[in-house]
């Protein structure tokens, strides 16, 4: 499972603070404590808040390059913003996200193509996102032959289902699980399906025990990649266990401790 | 999700003591905190300590009916244990368990079908338990064929796949849950599909997690019913949050709460 850090967004008051005060020093900070726990990659947001969202978003990439050369996951709407930081990161990145509309397709596809990265494509067109399995399935395959046509191949696209909170939505958890395991039906070799997970929890009580039963879940239906909090150990602990029962990780009595060794 | 309880049963010291003293009030005990803890039905096993295990079956079955009305599970490999704790039940219980082999088919499909019993199947026969996901639907198959034979419609039938010990077979879980969702392709109606959850976890550490997460990875499959101890809070709580997230229990704030409430 690849996981991807949400904590490095200024929607977070920390991050918020010091995006506006230019703070290197705290965001690497937050960039080490989500990698020791054991972030594969950090996902980069630099909020609302930004009155210059590309400045910010290079300067947020410096200021995580200059602790650590992990994956960083670009994430902003705007094409502009993405590329200013994809310059400053130079290469092992992923561009979080594009749209399956014609015109986001048209502008993110070549660009991952031509930079390396991975994208997430988030199965959300003209209409929205639909309601159905069928719907969300039928997107995914869109947006697998625009990337073919673009020369990105499926192990660097990443199909995200769109997570709906729980406590507005009861019915769609359930059509991610199926939705998950169309996506790898797709083609060979497949996309890669990915998830945010907080959104499922979000305004809900029980985040970490909600998150974490739909992220085994998830696994059980294929899921390749998450994007979460590995700060939140119940969730994490779930995750680790999840690896362990799909055989990707060894079974022995320590394998939570061995698991954490790893990631330090 | 049926819950069936696992704690009646001559392997457990106290459940021992009890059935050698003939102490009913702590079989009834026992029972009435498995169902407070949410099970639905409970498994009643004499152990391989007892003299005459019809007669201690008999006894555990009058025993559980004094203080409950609840669905029994009568679990012993011999059909004359069976049958004498089916006359003691006289209605409401499961027959746990035959295997495939063709004796033994013929010995509790046709009991099953007669006493309106579900009876749960375990994918083993003559050569043991299939070591593929493909050799345990094939035995799911015959047992279904021989069930309508006998009379015995499949939603009556529990197909367990049966659950090896993660410690020595690491390869299995991801199978059993292969082995799960085409299960419930099998028929129309399908079979229900059941899994012993323990025996995942035996001489593990971190039980509560390893079956937690199997738990819910299993349900996302399309589990119907599972044999556990309902008193291990965390693997309680990942399943009452399984059944919100499919959908089969409201969510609110309090759902685990709520959950609990109704059981009791």
């Amino acid at each position: 499972m690849f996981l991807i850090s949400e904590r490095i967004n200024g929607m977070f008051t920390a991050v918020k603070k010091a995006i506006a005060a230019r703070d290197a020093a705290a965001i690497g900070e937050i960039a080490l404590r989500q990698l020791a726990a054991g972030a594969d990659a950090l996902d980069l947001n630099v909020g609302t808040a930004a009155a210059e969202p590309a400045e910010a978003m290079v300067w947020l990439v410096e200021s995580v390059r200059a602790v650590s050369a992990a994956t960083l996951c670009l994430d902003h709407p705007n094409i502009e913003v993405i590329r200013a930081g994809a310059e400053a990161a130079g290469d092992n990145f992923i561009i979080n996200s594009t749209t399956a509309r014609e015109e986001d397709l048209a502008k993110f596809l070549p660009l991952a193509a031509q930079t390396g990265a991975g994208l997430i494509a988030l199965t959300l067109d003209e209409k929205g996102v639909p309601n159905t399995v069928d719907g969300r399935v039928e997107i995914a395959a869109r947006i697998l032959i625009a990337a073919e046509g673009a020369g990105l191949p499926p192990d660097r696209l990443f199909i995200d289902p769109v997570t709906l909170p729980i406590n507005v939505a009861q019915d769609q958890p359930k059509k991610l699980l199926e939705a998950v395991s169309q996506f790898k039906l797709l083609s060979d070799p497949p996309p890669r399906a990915v998830i945010g997970l907080s959104n499922l929890a979000s305004g809900s009580s029980e985040k970490s025990l909600l998150t974490g039963a739909f992220l085994a879940m998830a696994m059980g239906a294929g899921l390749d990649a998450v994007i979460l909090d590995p700060e939140d150990r119940l969730l994490i602990d779930l995750l680790i266990t999840g690896e362990v029962l799909l055989n990707r990780t060894i079974y022995n009595r320590d394998y939570l401790k061995a698991w954490r060794a790893g990631k330090t």
